[in-house]
């Protein structure tokens, strides 16, 4: 069986408030913050506040979508006086946790994000990286009461545009169902018992740990699906189907209900059978992405452990 | 037994999007528009979006909440360059749909709102009126399967300060919980129903029914709840308790948990027994409420039908 061993993982980021109305990460940083957490055992912490004009306005974003930033092009165009906000904070972010696909940036980046969705607990991350599969793996053995599950994406890191990219690993953990301004104590407890494991998988990373690999199953993009729209004023004409709504994960097979129309008709969903999720998230309808389908795939990961110099 | 005769109502107002990001009130009422909805038999019916600014922005207001903008006092103050977006827009609706305490008001005047808290369907108005609670009394009879509720304010007409005091007669039908940007059809269907048999009723009453009177149970505000807050940076330290969450309207009594800090720390309700509605509502932050208190009370319906000239 395959064997990875990697460099300890010394600097962690905690990042939330990349976007500024995902309440959990927002108290999370904060309350780290107030609590002056910059070191747990072997792991020094950075913790920080992505998009603070946003938060302070509780809006996704002022001027652009910060997680859409990241990009090694935009990270590498010059900052000018009209330069959105949000590229302007996403090039000082790469200066601070970064610089991207360097040696200086943090070892693991972890961006907290909330969703409207009902995902349960997600990790997203990009492939070929199997630090975040095996946080996952440690996560999902741990946090038994709630479904934890894993996305990945398949775009090369210089593509990557958002904000764990920045890391020289790194995921987004997604949470929800919670309404965007709104914080409720049951997805910021999952998101602080997730941070808590992630935490202690890297104490027993950098302690000599070896973590066994084994199957691990992850959901891969394969196509958006956005709203039944009016062909002239292009309004959305109907609403997620309450049998769609809130089943995120469930798989969804050729004549399930996708969406209700405001008349009261049933539209049924065409084509293979797929996993929906991000259904009914608020920030895509301008997006224009009512829900999002993917394959479950099995993945075989390798064990990992410190490199020993 | 009391009862009330009163003149035929003619004219109802149906509003959407006083709240910009409150999305069941913005469909309903465009999609009465697109199907040109402008007279159900005996009634003739006004659809309004009432901010339109703040719907293109989906937030809920652009300078000031436009649902505090319509008492007498407002009313009556001159409109100059630097009065606020939404005020301006409140005496705009003021004269379509009112003027406020005039004969040319609008007879009924329906304010589709949503909140983030789990309050089912609610009808919220002023005392002294009987109309909207004989429609409370009707819809609640009817929709079986949804929990129907009333919550009855004590201000007298002229410091009523939201949309619906500008009609003759008036309710706000406040729907939950839907995330605000979000259109979720469940929701949106219990909003429907209820615009249909507010309609139904109304026919019934032009066409010279009587509905009987009877006891009714409304709820009253006694008090607002304030989030604990760090006394020097004033910022929250809890979120609302699992079993407060999602559970407006259940008996709260003293020592049961309302607030859960962000060590873990549950703190208990102190005070009589009452009952809360607004649990976590996301709009509220800023108005330093983490819910509301109230009794439920009793109350004797006069019967009622049409004056007969």
């Amino acid at each position: 069986m395959e064997h990875v061993s990697l460099p300890p993982l010394c600097h962690l980021a905690i990042c939330g408030g990349t976007h500024g109305n995902e309440m959990s990460g927002v108290y999370m940083v904060r309350e780290m913050q107030k609590q002056n957490v910059d070191r747990v055992g072997s792991v020094s912490i950075t913790t920080v506040l992505s998009n603070p004009r946003a938060v302070d306005a509780c809006r996704r974003y002022i001027d652009t979508d910060l997680n859409r930033c990241f990009t090694s092009e935009l990270m590498s165009a010059p900052v000018t006086d009209s330069t959105p906000y949000e590229l302007r904070r996403a090039h000082e972010l790469n200066a601070q946790l970064g610089p991207k696909e360097s040696r200086e940036g943090v070892d693991l980046l972890c961006d907290i994000h909330n969703t409207t969705s009902n995902m349960g607990l997600c990790l997203i991350f990009y492939s070929l990286d199997c630090v975040p599969l095996h946080i996952f793996k440690y996560i999902q053995s741990k946090m038994t009461s709630t479904p934890v599950r894993a996305i990945q994406l398949d775009e090369p890191k210089s593509e990557a545009f958002s904000l764990e990219s920045v890391g020289k690993h790194g995921f987004a953990l997604e949470v929800g169902p919670q309404p965007n301004g709104v914080l409720r104590a049951d997805i910021y407890n999952m998101v602080k018992q997730a941070i808590d494991l992630c935490i202690e998988w890297i104490q027993g990373f950098n302690s000599g740990s070896t973590f066994e690999g084994g199957e691990v199953e992850v959901y891969t993009w394969v196509k958006n699906v956005d709203y039944p729209r009016d062909p002239t004023t292009k309004e959305i004409t109907a609403a997620i189907h309450p049998q769609l709504q809130d089943n995120d994960f469930k798989l969804l097979r050729p004549g399930d209900p996708t969406f209700l129309t405001f008349f009261g008709e049933t539209v049924k969903y065409e084509g293979e059978e797929l996993y929906p999720y991000f259904v009914n998230e608020n920030a895509y309808y301008e997006k224009a992405i009512a829900f999002q389908l993917g394959k479950k795939i099995s993945k075989t990961l390798p064990s990992i452990s410190m490199k020993r110099d």
